[in-house]
C-alpha cells in the first residue's frame, strides 16, 4: 500500500495558472462575522480544494492579504477568487442578483442536508455564521434555506472550519453527481 | 426562516449520561504523530457530533486530559471514549484483532472515497496522519487500504481536523445508509 508520490500528487493538481483558467464548481462561501484568521485561512484553504468559484468576508470577517491567513491557508488566499462585503447582507443581495440560491448553514426546521440538495440550488452561496452566534438572525432570514450536517452527540455545533469542509465537500459532490 | 431555538436543539442532542449508553457508530479514529493540541480539540469535537466509537491518540499526539485540548473540544474529550497507544502500529494492532477494516486518510493507488465503502468495511478505524507528513510508510503498510477526499484545486492537502471532519462525516452517513 503506498500514498501518491510527491510528483503523481501534483500531477493531479492544478497549476496556479490553470486554477485561474479551470471552471470553478459554483459555489461560494459567505462568512458572516467570522471572528478567527485561523478559522479564515483553513477556509480559503479548503475552498482551493473543492475548486469553489468565491471566498465572500463580510462585516469583521478578516480578509486577505494578513499574513496570518496566507500562513494557515497555505497560500491559497492568493489563488482563490474573493470578495469584501460591507455586510453579508449585501453579500446575500450580491449573489442573489448574480442567481445563486442563498442558503444557511444552520439547522432548522425544513433544513436539508447535502444530499437532498437539486440540481436547481445550483449555483449555491453558503451562509456560515460567527464560531458563537452563527448565522445572524437579520442574515437568516434573507435565505432560500438552511443546509444542516447531521449531528449525533452531546455538542451543538462544529468548528465553523471543519463545518464549512464538510459542507463544501458535500455541496461540490452533490454538484458534480448532477453535471456527470 | 428560523434556526432551531436553543431548547429544541438541546431536545435533539444526547446528554452526557444518554451518550454513554447509546450506541455508537463503529467507526474510530486513530491519529497518528499529530502535532498539534488545536486539531486535537477539534477532532473531539467532531467525535463527539458524530457519536464515533473512539479516538486513539498514538506516539507523540497529545492526549485528554489537557487543558488545550478540553478548550478547543468544548468539553467533548470528556463524552468520547479515548485509548492512547505508545505508537500507531500499536493502535492498528489492537483494532485488527478486534475485527476492524483498518484504512489511511491517504491518497493513493487504489484509494477509495467514503461513498465507495462496502458494509463488510465496518466496524472501521480510520488512521489520520501528521499535519506535515501524513500517515507515515510503516503505519500504511499495516492498512487495508486508502479512504480519499476528492481534491480539485492546488493544494495537496487539508487541514487535518477539516479532513478528519470530512472522513468521519461521510463514513458514518455511510454506515447509516447501510444500517437504515
Amino acid at each position: 500500500m503506498n500514498k501518491l508520490t510527491y510528483d503523481e500528487l501534483v500531477a493531479t493538481r492544478l497549476t496556479t495558472a490553470e486554477a485561474a483558467s479551470v471552471p470553478r464548481h459554483p459555489v461560494v462561501v459567505i462568512l458572516d462575522d467570522i471572528r478567527s484568521l485561523y478559522n479564515v485561512g483553513s477556509i480559503f484553504r479548503t475552498a482551493d480544494a473543492f475548486h469553489v468559484a468565491c471566498v465572500a468576508t463580510c462585516g469583521f470577517t478578516p480578509a486577505p492579504p494578513r499574513p496570518e491567513i496566507s500562513k494557515t491557508a497555505l497560500g491559497a488566499d492568493a489563488v482563490v477568487p474573493t470578495l469584501a462585503f460591507s455586510s453579508t447582507v449585501e453579500a446575500i443581495e450580491h449573489y442573489r442578483s448574480a442567481g445563486f440560491t442563498i442558503m444557511a448553514a444552520e439547522i432548522g426546521h425544513g433544513s436539508r442536508t447535502t444530499q437532498e440538495l437539486a440540481s436547481g440550488d445550483y449555483p449555491l452561496a453558503v451562509v456560515v455564521g460567527n464560531e458563537l452566534t452563527g448565522v445572524s438572525q437579520q442574515a437568516l432570514s434573507l435565505c432560500d434555506g438552511m443546509i444542516e450536517i447531521p449531528m449525533f452527540g452531546t455538542k451543538h455545533s462544529l468548528n465553523v472550519a471543519v463545518a464549512t469542509g464538510i459542507i463544501l465537500a458535500g455541496t461540490v459532490q452533490r454538484y458534480r453527481m448532477f453535471s456527470s
